[in-house]
């Protein structure tokens, strides 16, 4: 049987969550008589190489519902992505200290940990029960109804798109915001549910699941600049052609000037600014703003959905009940069982681990700048309580009285 | 005495709370029996030209109640600046229309609007009371203790900043994080609140109000990062050399290549890539990012001081209050009276219109790349209840085994 040492880490990028899991596996693992000590790695993988540890056993229940409801990771985390000899050292580390349960929180690359590192265990006959918690704002691990950390950043960019319709209504012109997931869209289609009236943007949509054509947008950008008077867009990180070349670089390059010349292409402005110069350059459009939302959208503190953070703890309570009640290693992942609950499984780590979902066809539009019915559906109830909503005055128009 | 017409407009930049002051002024003429009917103007001065108004008693109350709490300008605003020949023609639609009292909520330009329109009137002989409602998400009003707007966009940017700090601990590197505010650093200052541990950052601040040095601000850095290892950086959109010349500029032109070429260097995301590419190759730190919070602090939903909320309600209140009980015009100011409450004063147009407030010396360190604990306690009571708030897990360390 495994002994009584749990170590649990977080990986990969912070959510606003990500400490519920984390708070969910320490309260959770001291209902175990058997537990002696719950140790946490600070920064993930790289703690555990080296060595450095915390006792969690040693919080108390009060602190540890405060970091709970602090975004971010507490434990610290990190971008080292291990391969066979990193995880063997990883091994080596939970032996010397005895661990018999290993917990790490994360994304895909987290879930290949786990699956090397219980590789390991099995190979050397040692007795270690490993468990992936899924974590990430890009939705994309398979398996899962959906990941925690994606409805709370699905809230900032659907409140963020809802406010900036309402600036664009205001002072009209063309607004374009860019939003993380370089390979799945959930995270920009979050954008549709900003909207509440009919005219209401965001009026495209570009996900890095369509092909992106340039002349196609701004064919798309002027249809709705008429109709409108006004366009707000929402476009992925990750939007490219049909060679899979991001179009960042693309306009750089068709701009025949050095435009960002050395400046890196992702994670930063770029794309916004590009897309906001060209349509500015070919469609004539003189008041034309972008934004990229940047490490606003997984870090900003006070958007959080109370959907995610109870399942985000959730994930982190079955973790240790699977460990403790079950008999293999794998990876928690959430089903949907109703509208709105959910329930929990463990499924194999293999069946996660180097995979990666993208939004589903009945999810995307067919004119592919709009998401369906069905993904409002899918995303609404996962927001959770509290979304802030907008209301305009009635239209009650005076008669002229001077240009009648 | 002025007739029982009043109308109301929004100019400028939106704020959260700008509906706030629309539907204060509405709800409160309502409570005037001289009053009998409530326009309102859409897209500002614009609006009154074309002679596009609502009828704003016809609204109800409910629905009012709904507008004040949506941010952005319900009405509508716009970004023409009125020069006398403007005005002349503002004057004459009141006129026609026979409108007895002007509300025009805005900043500097909507002030300087009111004024000429006051003029034109006084001129004419014509009788009306016009009154200015401030506002303006940079605080750069004079006269006043703080605008209506400014709140809410602070509490945006000190929650984005305790964030992004949250982020920066888990995945150290350098983060700079560029704040609107052309002249005045009151925005970029309020990243400071977002700060709880004395290791927190942000851990520089960089204002329009002090000249910015390139080399000064990578020594700050390094020695930051060293103490630190890590450094998260605000600045202002603002920052100029000696000469006044934009840093983007600058930057663009030392890199000696055509770094967003012909893309603008403000309102966008130039600023903060070329410091992160400054730092990249200077100092030599690999993870460097940058974000532009452009539009988002301004226009998110569901960031509000609720303080904020009630003071842009009462300045609306008091504006009718003013113009009815009042026998000149002017412009409403907020007086602070306590730690922390406010009072109302009429201020004389002029001594609004066409100045500029910047940040007070007493309210920046000596070293010019923080705040000082005066700013802190003007602006905590502003930032209104229910600040999410960041907690950490206590440190208590695990002996190593392996690596003794």
């Amino acid at each position: 049987m495994a002994s009584g040492k749990i170590l649990v880490a977080q990986g990969g990028g912070p959510t606003a969550v990500i400490n519920q899991s984390l708070v969910g596996v320490a309260l959770e693992a001291r209902r175990f008589g058997q537990i002696g000590h719950i140790y946490g790695a600070r920064h993930g993988v790289r703690g555990i190489i080296d060595e450095d540890f915390v006792d969690l056993t040693q919080e108390t229940s009060h602190n540890l519902e405060l970091v709970a409801n602090t975004p971010s990771s507490a434990l610290g985390s990190t971008r080292d992505k291990p391969d066979a000899a990193y995880c063997h050292e990883i091994f080596k580390v939970l032996q010397a200290h005895q661990i018999g349960h290993f917990f790490y929180i994360g994304g895909n690359d987290s879930s290949d940990t786990v699956r090397i590192v219980s590789q390991e265990a099995q190979a050397a006959n040692y007795d270690l029960r490993c468990i992936h918690i899924p974590k990430t704002i890009d939705n994309d691990l398979v398996g899962n109804d959906h990941t925690p950390g994606f409805p709370s950043a699905a809230r900032f960019v659907a409140q963020a798109f809802a406010g900036a319709n309402l600036d664009n209504a205001a002072l009209p012109g063309v607004y374009v915001g860019v939003v993380m997931g370089r390979h799945a869209g959930f995270l920009t289609a979050a954008s549709a549910l900003g909207k509440k009236f009919p005219d209401d943007g965001p009026h495209l949509i570009y996900l890095p699941e369509r092909v992106f054509d340039l002349n196609k947008f701004l064919l798309d950008v002027k249809t709705m600049y008429e109709r409108h008077g006004r366009c707000v867009i929402a476009v992925s990180e990750g939007i490219h052609d049909a060679s899979g070349t991001p179009i960042a670089a693309l306009l750089a390059k068709e701009m025949e000037h050095d435009a960002h010349g050395n400046v890196q292409l992702s994670g930063n402005g770029a794309l916004a600014d590009l897309l906001c110069e060209e349509i500015k350059a070919k469609l004539k459009i003189k008041r034309v703003r972008g934004d990229t939302f940047g490490y606003l959208q997984r870090s900003f503190i006070g958007c959080v959905s109370d959907v995610d953070q109870r399942e985000a703890r959730e994930v982190g309570e079955k973790a240790v009940q699977f460990a403790m009640w079950g008999s293999r290693d794998g990876s928690v992942a959430i089903k949907r069982t109703g509208f709105y609950s959910v329930d929990y499984e463990l499924l194999p780590v293999e069946d996660v681990a180097g995979k990666t979902r993208v939004m589903e066809d009945e999810f995307i539009a067919a004119n592919g700048t709009d998401v369906t019915d069905a993904f409002r559906m899918y995303l609404r109830p996962l927001l959770g309580s509290g979304m802030p909503d907008a209301f305009r005055l009635r239209h009650n128009p005076v008669a002229k009285v001077l240009h009648k």
